[in-house]
């Protein structure tokens, strides 16, 4: 049952099988590989290598056990080296001897690169559509919230007054470039049939071409080079790349929710529904799902870095190292996908409170930069504004006294533009975010 | 001479000065910190946050700064904190007081990032040239080589005839991918000012606007986000997965080339300007070059995972963490760029063993899936040829008989389409190569 | 049944459970939960807070699943949050009321921390055996094939003639210390309990103390610091990156091995037993099983990384991103026991030819530091000798003349020391490795 | 002025000599280069290859070499090759002919060998010392606010009482392991010479032995196998991922700072000499060093995974890939004494917001688990009690309303056994963190 052998004069040894089969997560490619294989029949017809009755026979075979499969009737037997191997086994079993002729003029290198880039191009697909669905919760939560005004930080300290909105537009931006990058890769992916194993084949390259359409995601082509059409997993390595980018942006995201739901900062209360328990402390609701998906970025990174590691110094063209881009490009898409489905809930439950994020726009440190700008418009050099100011925050806050307590005189001490009623004005957080022109909102 | 210090009661503990001090290597920023601040007193001038006067005055300073750089005049003093202050300490002596309106609406956060952003393209833009200089000499290699045959490998071993232009068309393909992916990194790098530091800035947004020309290699907007933009490091991150990606390629390049270089396989002479000897063996002369770019895709992948974990989970907006992408993405564009200095003259130098290689193509092995194939041909199922040729080798090898000297009868037993005449012709390296049309040469 | 719920309100949504679910990676833990478990109830029954009637019952009902999980009728529900809570269900099946007591003065933090401590020192043992058998294997190869002589190689190039069992010695070497790596991550495991989720237990600390016996690989004591025990993950990245070395040296053992198996090399056989074929190209017969190793260096690389950066930047004490150390670890074990399981017999079944290996010792410039060393035994500076012999291999590749060749004339000229019996008589491989008196064989 | 060249017909390209360079980095070996040699002509003298008076010459050359190393006066041409062709020319300006056996029966791979591991001798037992510093400094922390009691955190969440003195043990604790660690990498070392290139050299090996003294950290001995010494760098990446864990450490600790430094945690006041401001912000004051202290774990992780990469799949024995191992290695050790140079200090002068700390503690959920083992201790399951428990807390919450102010009759509800009594008791920090009786404090 392998698709090799005759030259052999042993069987396989039982830990070789055991090592090198990939069948329990190369199953993850069966759908593409029976597209892959239809083409391939009907390339095999045009050069005249299958009779009418073949095609008929393999086309049909190979629709019969595509329609188990998404019926979820098909059972892959996990004791085959993969599932190309295993779908070969069933399609005789279908069909009968046609079936030894599907293997003519294609070697495995180039089925599963084949197999690989329909699976990426379908998973972008899919992934691209869970985050449309939570770009469009963060935009409802701005809308829904646009009122909210709140410090914002820099180097977790008070910096300035922003607007809440401002965090869910900051996420709504990164997430876009994470699709256009994915986006690109795909640009990039080039469907092609006709390398061979690595020299190309007897059949001529226009028999190798296919439009765009239904399950084919791209116009198919014959291979231009067959040498690095084998030998290439530039396409994993980009999609693994945007992922990792994609997921580090989500363990920001995350890591502001946990700061948010702290005790301390208060922010935010995340539905109980999102929220997991303590064995031990009865009290306990805890962010979980932020943490794993903040973690998660460790795993995205985990993965790209595989199969960079992996193909790093390897002679052309296919080695058998890089069967192990495989794992890491499911486990990313499946990771991805599984966080968008928790994400995206969690975000439309989350409650804000309100009252707590106002208290903290009272910190009077925030309009610092305001009270500076202040002296600009009227003139002051931004150097010496800066120090000004600086020093009168220095005496408000180790004589703990508030800004709004100053005198005049005091104030006019350190610039005769300042007075009470100038301070009064600009301690506001709603006038301070107004006056940000530079942005459109 | 910080750009910050009027809030603090004491002075910078000298570790610390020591620890957060990045002038030694954000000097590289110069020139594009001087042009942005080129661009920002126009903005200040237009928002009239400067008077004609002191525009000109701040603009003929930094064109002044500018100019010392270009010419090698500047001596850049490493004890102060970074290239900004630096600058600023610079243009203060030039012009006076006007000086001290530089930093007028403005953060370093927000200035660095521009800064960066230019560096960035303007160091794709001439890498990019330096790729072209590269592939212009795989071309030329391919075209002056297009006679020479010589095994394909897969797996390192023999596996079908090929043509070593093949190689080089294999790699050319590669390295236009990674033109492309740089350019798509590119083409999303929005330049934007007015980010302030996290909160946008009071001048109107129109006044950031200006279109791509000379040195500004893009169009200047203000940003859509100010928390994202100073935030951001994705475009770091995608131009050091793009040059990974690059540094993978080559070290599979060098890989194939070191080989090729070994007494055993004797392919190459790689001149000597281009290898170096042993302190202990005279005989030695080593591909030391090639090696180190072997090793440099290590260099590479951790230039690219330094930045997505010190991203990992950072909350919004700034953090000092994120100054820690400098370094990689500078030796990132250092490394790349000395390593296509070395190789293109390399591979101009490279000289090929025509005989030696030649020498492989009698591999009868070699030949077997055309063999394989012609049984195909006539009728035969591929399965059914794949074993039957399969055994042939089998024999072939155990007997230590060349597939040449067997005789008809033999052949015969095999299949009934096997003769010698066959084995004769198919046996023919330019004629398996010719016979490959799926691919398009 | 789970571990927790009084505090909330709501259901947990499903895709929280599904996210969050760990139960079919950690079933690894299993026996090791169970065993805590065992030590658990101990301490509870020291404790008094079970009576001696409950005691009994608990541990009968931990037994009992214990010994299912070993004899294998242990059927994993994988609806469960994880393994943790689900042995909780079988007990509470099994023993009724009392196990409504197991979790007294216990969290799973701490739980989960002694189990995969557990689970770490019975894999070291179990992998530490296997590295043994091929050390032993290692060690037969180099007594079998002692009085072969090889070029040694650096940079890939012919350097000087040396054993082959230099080779085997030099793997053995670095086995060596990754096994002594290995023991001293297990020495640095302590073995605890009584962390509660951070801050202790009501227990006094006497009670957690267990003296090492049976399955309990280790002392068992009371935690020393609460906070830090349930945080800390430094023996699981103290373990993966010792396999990480490991591993690296099986892809150099492993790229040493494929390149001997090239053709262009030639010095070995691997097994049949140990090779796979084509699909497409009959004669093939690849080192898949050595490529698969070289790759998988990648992968353990990706394994030491993932938990690096996962833990990188989390507050004290325990967060949930620390639940993505699981997969990275179990797949580390696993993926290097396969490994050891392919690899002993595959070694034991090498044959190496001997002829050709022999034959490349007639390569002459692996004398050249043998020539060298002639002439400073005889008073000239190493210096001057390494220039001379240097100019003469020079000539004789230019000229393509052989050193035998020479006449004592024309060698006279580069010295007058050197005639034709000195090149005779050193250009002698047996010789010139037994020369080598710096290294004791 | 190369250690090689007779051999080579040409001159070695300039972009050959500016790639391969890498004195600019690797004159941090000075020292340890020129230790080596002395103890190199020591054997040499030993074997007879060097009369006395040319030894002393040496010996005498080298040592001058060394004092002007020591006093700053060496002046490093940065134009050579690397710091060994450079002092090799140094010592032939200072000594003349005699210099011209320095390299006898000794290669630059076994040179390199040698002097790196040296080099990493001499700095871990440096950075020891600066991490005891910093053990001492955490110790009295730990004194001085023994009394200090606050929340433990777990999701970030409040968990339960414990003192701050806990966290300072922690740490303690986890920076204690990597010490060990660098001392068990130390203890692995093997100083060795006699590997020439990598087949040994004609030296009998007894002349390689010296014992430990002076700025010989270690015993010196023969290589056991020469092919193993000059291709392995285990010692590197085992110190590297020592260093790894060391700074994932210390982002721990930056991470728990940072947010206590937050205005909404507010727990810690850091001292101004400690911090930083903003160009913009007059108020900032930041926790720069913190930030970046976290950031450098993904530095260092990206340290270690690049020489991972490097010697992945490459053959025995050296190769020039291992070049790039210097870089990461200096920069570690650079890196990591910067930081605790700055950090010691800092911890130093840490200012403890003792009332803040103490207000959080009157978070009467912390005291969730308190009430829960009142239950237990009473009889009551621990199961049923963590249901009660968690359904008072619930309560609470939603009610808005105090547990202390909960009538005996509501919470007789609950259990029979809670009152008022009980629960005024049990809400008490000290009481909480005193009934911990499982660690020893």
């Amino acid at each position: 049952m392998k698709l090799w052998g005759g030259r052999f004069a042993k069987k396989t040894h039982k830990a070789v099988e055991d090592f090198t089969r990939s069948i329990h997560f190369d199953q993850a490619l069966a759908k593409y590989d029976l597209l892959g294989s239809l083409y391939h029949v009907a390339v095999l017809k045009r050069a005249k290598l299958l009779t009418p009755f073949e095609y008929k026979k393999l086309q049909k075979g190979l629709h019969s056990i595509l329609s188990d499969l998404k019926s979820g009737n098909l059972k892959i037997n996990n004791s085959f080296e993969d599932i190309h191997s295993y779908i070969q086994y069933l399609l005789k079993q279908k069909v009968g001897k046609p079936a030894d002729k599907l293997q003519t003029c294609r070697s495995r290198n180039d089925q599963v690169v084949f197999a690989t880039k329909l699976y990426c191009l379908d998973h972008i697909k899919a992934l691209t559509e869970k985050i449309h669905a939570l770009q469009k919760n963060l935009r409802s939560l701005a809308n829904q919230h646009k009122d909210i005004l709140m410090p914002g930080y820099t180097h977790l300290q008070h910096a300035m007054p922003i607007a809440l909105s401002d965090y869910f537009h900051a996420y709504l931006n990164m997430i876009t470039r994470d699709t256009e990058r994915l986006g690109d890769a795909a640009k990039r992916i080039s469907l092609t049939m006709g390398s061979g194993a690595l020299a190309g084949t007897m059949i001529d390259s226009k028999n190798y071409s296919f439009p765009a359409k239904g399950d084919l995601l791209k116009t198919l082509t014959a291979s231009k080079n067959a040498l690095d059409t084998v030998s290439d997993r530039d396409f994993i390595i980009e999609i693994l790349s945007a992922l990792a980018i994609l997921s580090m942006h989500l363990s920001r995201m995350s890591e502001d929710l946990i700061l948010w739901a702290s005790k301390e900062f208060d922010f935010i209360e995340i539905d109980d529904a999102f929220c997991t328990g303590s064995s031990l402390m009865p009290q306990k609701k805890n962010p979980d799902v932020l943490e794993m998906i903040r973690g998660s970025a460790g795993r995205m990174s985990a993965n790209l870095l595989e199969i960079l590691v992996v193909m790093k110094g390897l002679p052309l063209s296919y080695n058998r190292d890089m069967q192990l881009d495989k794992e890491p490009l499911f486990d990313a898409f499946r990771l991805m996908g599984s966080i968008f489905d928790v994400l995206s809930p969690l975000l439309q439950n989350l409650k804000f409170k309100k009252e707590k994020i106002l208290s903290q726009i009272s910190d009077e440190t925030l309009y610092a930069t305001d009270l500076a700008e202040f002296l600009v418009k009227n003139g002051v050099s931004f150097h010496d504004a800066h120090q000004i100011i600086g020093k009168l925050i220095r005496m408000s806050g180790e004589k703990k006294i508030s800004l709004l307590k100053f005198s005049d005189s005091v104030l006019g001490k350190f610039h005769p533009l300042l007075n009470d009623k100038v301070v009064q004005t600009i301690l506001n957080a709603k006038r301070s975010v107004l006056s940000k022109k530079s942005i459109k909102r």
